[in-house]
């Protein structure tokens, strides 16, 4: 029983056959878009992109949404997970008119028509996946996996909201896609809104079935319960008896949707209850040609791309192509103006609830600064450089802390992390917040709550996903991740950064969303135990691969830097920042002043610790990173009171796109600058937090390259000490006093009592930590002096 | 019923003990290993690191495994999923003699427990996961999630072999594990081994309960039951009803895995079953401390880690540590020499039966040359250059179709790929096997079969991870993929090359194995409708930041190129092979003998194209990849018209290891050859394949690197024409005449002229696309030409 009268299911099915239409003519026709001229080759696009399987399915589901928009006053958005769903998504955005509103060029008449068909997979025009181009849409569908985990970050704390997120057959078999479903234990029915899957099985991918289209019905009910799900079936091909079990399926699940949330809220307890899916079950290519030249295409792989691929050469497929698009009926959905009927057009809503023109689909607009202490007021006090210790991390999380406090209320702010908040030295979020849980709980359970705003899967995936369906529909976050692990989602940030790319350059209506941030840390030189596998600090250089407008690096050397740069970050826009920083005890070099100061610049020299007063240094000593500021220092103090006479310049550098070229980066130093800091002809040793590649790649262009000598990790690690890691990297203290010594000849005889009271160092840490386990107490307790 | 009679129990309960309580002494001890003295603070380690939840659990298995294979002479590797496993299966292949037989210092006696103990998580010691260094194991424990696809890799074309595989319900979390449940409709039980799954519900990660430990026991077992398996619960904690529950549980399921198998060999027909598996539900850090300083501890989070922390501090922690290790009764499980006692050391099964034996986990012991056709057979023909066309991959497909011919009745090559075999043209290899397929089947389906060769899954994930177990396990493989998407397994390729480094450098005993295989087609610059998001040729600067023993990069530019490259990449061990080729039809260059010369060494002038007979050229144009290449011939032509004075060298890069330092690089030429090739101050305009940062990481310490200019892709990309795609990236040939133009003074006047010559090209180019869609014809329909 459904609310949905024959009438509407009448005027629902033309809808969707005018979506179709326009959705076949965006893959084929460069003219004659209402077909009011006999179809000749030449109104067909040259080249035939795009993909037509999906595409109905999708232009449905639309439609159908659209009713119960409309008929209850629904806030839904559409995420639209199939790849190649572009046809339909820009369709349905058309008729609905959000299209015409944010590209005015193209008109809902006949020559706007015809610039939308033109314009689909075609030079200057859009791609063929949901993208940032598409209304409505905050997700692209290039590469797949993501749907759902965007879907429920879109759902937390917007409770008013539905997600309807179509999953496809072909997504459902990646793991990412595979574990999201699980989201559901992290979802509160009071204060989060819902998210409806639907999963599209139309049976095949490229070129294959897919895998749970090919399982029993029954194999299949029972993961999606296992999942935690009630699956709903919309099963067949006979457009009317769907389109009736459709609209009867969508007033039930919706209704237990509402149902499921008003008792919640009622009650004020938030408990997980079993939530309402649908599995749309349709042929894919659906109502497309049955049969090209002797083979089934409709319901096979064969119509996933373009099912007439060839009329150039057969104009018999243009024939067909004809044939098809008539099928739809277009003079009875288009008045001769091309304008959709009037009976049609007011089937959709109104305003922003138009899908396309949802206001959470466009994050920025809803976005609101986060409240933010002054990070000042978490200042480690560092009397003289060194003289403190301090954990990075655990400053940092009481900043974090009341940040999550100030904006409580509000409702906008989530901490992500793979298990690891705690670990990761953040707990102090857990003094006034928990980890959302929403699964059983047992006595003994630590921090765990319905109303959590810590968010923790073992899935760096599902994290990174969450965060960019929260950050997309306007809200702020923080991701704090194994350093060595973060690759996992090397994927998910490239495409991440792609989407601010164009959102940034091309798409004015976007609005300007909060940056992702991201906190890696447990980092390279500290895998005391993990040993080889955790070590790899390489994310670094894949992001440097994306575009200087999208992305920032920084390599804060102790905690009064970290607050300043993660108080930058935090109120930044349209970026993916990454901060590297270590959890452990470590000396502290800045006070808060300094740290400021250092920030500022994101790169300068460190007169405490130089000792050129301004002239010409003997050698440059740059670092970057924690642990690589440590050595560097060690190594100066030695070499100061070896080689008092020795004059040299310790650089630090935080922002690590300040050595770019400033051409290629808006952070990148002037030549001038880069050559007044790092001389044009002394030595350069340079030790920093990665692969020592990196910086040469930065810095190639730069004057005195030639003398620049870089230190970092070189994938020698295993199980071993703190120092001893630095030691197979040739990036300890020992080694870099060797490095100034093989470069700067004025040493002259004392380089080989220093050479050889080096080596005798470090063959003595290498029996001490065979022998205890654990660094020499020299190294261990080493303490900045110049003395 | 079960044919473990309580004598056996017994045995098999105090044999665990002995297990325990190694691997308390791992994580603990550093002298004193059976207790004769009383425990004082000098005999633990300094620095406690390693993991005991998980631990009991995973001994708990070994020896009912131990008991089975025994009973039923059965072939079983155990992979060991649950991360910092390392202490459990350290414990269990020492006491079944294998680790003393790889490692004869660790002796069977108290003075190689001792060693045992001292270097777990020790400086010049082993890891505290699952590793290279563990005997028996083919899966590295510490990044999660591919302990499955891993099992099923191994268990494919092995039809005697049993995978036990545990599973952890942290790892069970991620995205990779969730997919490769469905692993099971890619298994014949004829022709493959069987996987056992083994779920161990300890409950706790890090800091968190797990969501599968916290769903219903009906949601967990509808879920399982989803996956296609039909689940065995073993769940308590009481210990000696624990040993009868699984004992029991294990001769069903071995006895199921049997029947299934004996009735699909029997019939000659090959479906898929419902394959058993086991839920194993026990607490956390089980038989450790119930309780430490008033928190509960054993069945927690807590005892995740280390349940006694601080020896050092509390003296009550060395009495808890010491009634601990007790409890397990020593003195009842070693002689006074510390030899595991005869009754006990007799329940182990014998030679390669022992799991840390089995010749499967050390797969160079049984992998067996690939049988190769001459790859010569399969050349182009090439007339000239540039005057046929051919798409290089379905070349190769002929190749591999061949290769997999010649090896069919070894059953041990095998081709992976997200769905894409046939897209990426590699489909003649269907004219000799199909797509591997389980799941159901309909009529019209495209070269599915139970027995099938070719593994499609839309999981990058599941296709690697199925790889990396069927190499490890002695056989071969390919896998092709989408270039931007196979950063998807970014951290997997991380993960799998630390692996062979390890083993190269350090383990003798571990015998090479094939190496892995990356074929990445569909590239960056053929993404016509595909658009932004699948852009991106990142992978290679991935794989450049591992150790040279490791890795290899090959462009080939054209068909037979990449015939060779394929050939010698399939007959190497121990290497990822990174192949970046083309899919499309595009001009050929080489013939074959200049092919494979040119392959030999691996970087080269292309005489035929240059015009500096000899002499130094007044500039170099260097290319590596088929489009740079193509692009670089067609400006060189330009220039010969316009320009016939100039001098050109032209070189193509195949082997992108060639331009390292060779001290870098065992392919790395030498100072004075790449001076030779690339002149000492001559320009050098170099288009590459991917992003240019590249070549100047590998070259800036070469001579002439100041005159280096690297044309690449620089995140420019939309949807729009394969020529528009260069121009968009300065990479297309009117801009590298005008790189060259930019560089050469000696062009004088004619300057002037090219340049507005190329000005106009690129404005008609442009215009062209726009109004139709494709390339103009002279761009499209170019070809290579001296004239």
């Amino acid at each position: 029983m459904t609310h949905a009268s024959k009438d509407i299911i009448e005027k629902i099915h033309r809808y969707w056959r005018a979506a179709n239409y326009l959705s076949v003519g965006q893959i084929y026709l460069l003219d004659n878009p209402l077909l009011k001229k006999p179809l000749k080759i030449e109104h067909i696009k040259p080249r035939l992109l795009g993909h037509w399987g999906t595409t109905p399915g999708l232009n449905f589901i639309y439609v159908h949404l659209n009713r119960v928009i409309k008929e209850q006053d629904l806030d839904v958005i559409y995420i639209c997970g199939p790849g190649h769903g572009g046809p339909a998504m820009v369709a349905s955005t058309y008729l609905e008119g959000t299209y015409s509103e944010l590209y005015p060029d193209i008109t809902q008449d006949e020559s706007g028509m015809k610039k939308l068909f033109k314009q689909f997979s075609f030079p200057g025009g859009i791609p063929s996946h949901a993208a940032p181009e598409t209304p409505g849409s905050i997700h692209e569908g290039g590469e797949l996996g993501y749907a759902l985990s965007h879907a429920f970050g879109a759902a937390f704390d917007n409770p008013d909201l539905i997600v309807a997120c179509v999953v496809g057959d072909g997504e459902a078999e990646t793991g990412p896609l595979a574990t999201a479903w699980h989201s559901n234990k992290f979802l509160n029915p009071i204060h989060d809104g819902a998210v409806l899957p639907i999963l599209h099985l139309n049976g095949y991918k490229i070129a294959n079935p897919t895998v749970l289209a090919r399982i029993s019905a029954e194999e299949l009910s029972q993961l999606l319960r296992g999942y935690g799900y009630k699956p709903y079936f919309v099963e067949g091909s006979e457009p009317m008896a769907m389109h009736r079990s459709m609209a009867e399926t969508l007033d039930t699940v919706i209704g237990e949707i509402k149902a499921i949330q008003q008792e919640a809220r009622r009650k004020g307890k938030a408990t997980r209850p079993q939530w309402p899916m649908i599995v749309l079950r349709t042929p894919k290519g659906w109502t497309g040609p049955a049969e090209v030249d002797g083979k089934q295409v409709e319901g096979t792989w064969r119509s996933h791309q373009v099912p007439l691929s060839q009329p150039a050469d057969k104009p018999a497929h243009v024939k067909m192509l004809e044939k098809w698009m008539k099928s739809y009926g277009p003079n009875e959905l288009f008045d001769a103006e091309g304008r959709l009927v009037p009976q049609l057009s007011e089937m959709a809503p109104q305003g922003d609830r138009r899908m396309g023109a949802n206001r959470h689909a466009n994050g920025g607009l809803l976005l609101r600064q986060l409240r933010m202490p002054d990070f000042r007021d978490y200042a480690v006090e560092v009397p003289g450089p060194g003289e403190v210790q301090a954990e990075a991390t655990r400053v940092l999380g009481q900043f974090l802390r009341d940040i999550m406090k100030l904006n409580m209320d509000r409702r906008n702010f989530r901490v992500f992390g793979p298990d690891e908040t705690a670990s990761n030295r953040l707990d102090a979020l857990f003094e006034v917040t928990n980890r959302t849980w929403l699964a059983q709980t047992e006595p003994g359970d630590d921090h765990l709550s319905p109303d959590g705003r810590v968010m923790e899967i073992l899935s760096e995936h599902t994290c990174q996903g969450w965060l960019e369906g929260y950050l997309l529909t306007g809200r702020h976050g923080f991701f704090s991740c194994y350093e060595a692990f973060v690759h996992i989602v090397d994927s998910m940030f490239n495409q991440h950064a792609k989407w601010l790319q164009v959102a940034q350059d091309e798409i004015p209506w976007r609005r300007p969303i909060a940056s992702l941030n991201y906190l890696l840390t447990s980092h390279v030189w500290r895998q005391d135990h993990n040993g080889f596998s955790h070590q790899d600090p390489g994310f670094v250089d894949l992001v440097m691969n994306k575009k200087a407008d999208v992305v920032r690096v920084y390599l804060p050397p102790d905690a009064n830097t970290l607050l300043s740069v993660a108080d930058h970050c935090l109120r930044s826009r349209d970026y993916v920042n990454v901060i590297v920083a270590g959890k452990q005890p470590e000396a502290q070099w800045l006070d808060m002043d300094a740290a400021v100061r250092h920030c500022t610049s994101g790169i300068g020299i460190w007169e405490w610790a130089s000792n050129d007063r301004g002239s010409e240094p003997d050698v440059v000593m740059a670092c970057a990173g924690d642990i690589p500021t440590k050595e560097v220092l060690a190594a100066v103090s030695m070499l100061r009171q070896h080689a008092p006479d020795l004059k040299m310049r310790v650089i630090n550098v935080v922002d690590l796109m300040t050595l770019q070229a400033k051409e290629e980066h808006p952070h990148g130093l002037s030549d001038y600058e880069f050559d007044t800091l790092f001389t044009t002809d002394k030595p350069i040793i340079f030790a920093y937090h990665g692969y020592p590649y990196l910086i040469h790649r930065l810095t190639y262009r730069r004057t005195n390259h030639r003398n620049l000598h870089v230190r970092g990790y070189k994938e020698e690690g295993t199980t071993t000490t703190p120092f001893d890691m630095l030691v197979l990297n040739d990036m300890d203290r020992f080694h870099l006093v060797q490095d100034v010594i093989d470069r700067v000849p004025k040493l002259g005889t004392m380089a080989a009592y220093v050479r050889q009271e080096v080596r005798d160092k470090l063959i003595a840490h290498h029996h001490y930590i065979r022998e205890h386990g654990e660094d020499m107490p020299e190294v261990r307790d080493w303490k900045w002096s110049t003395g």
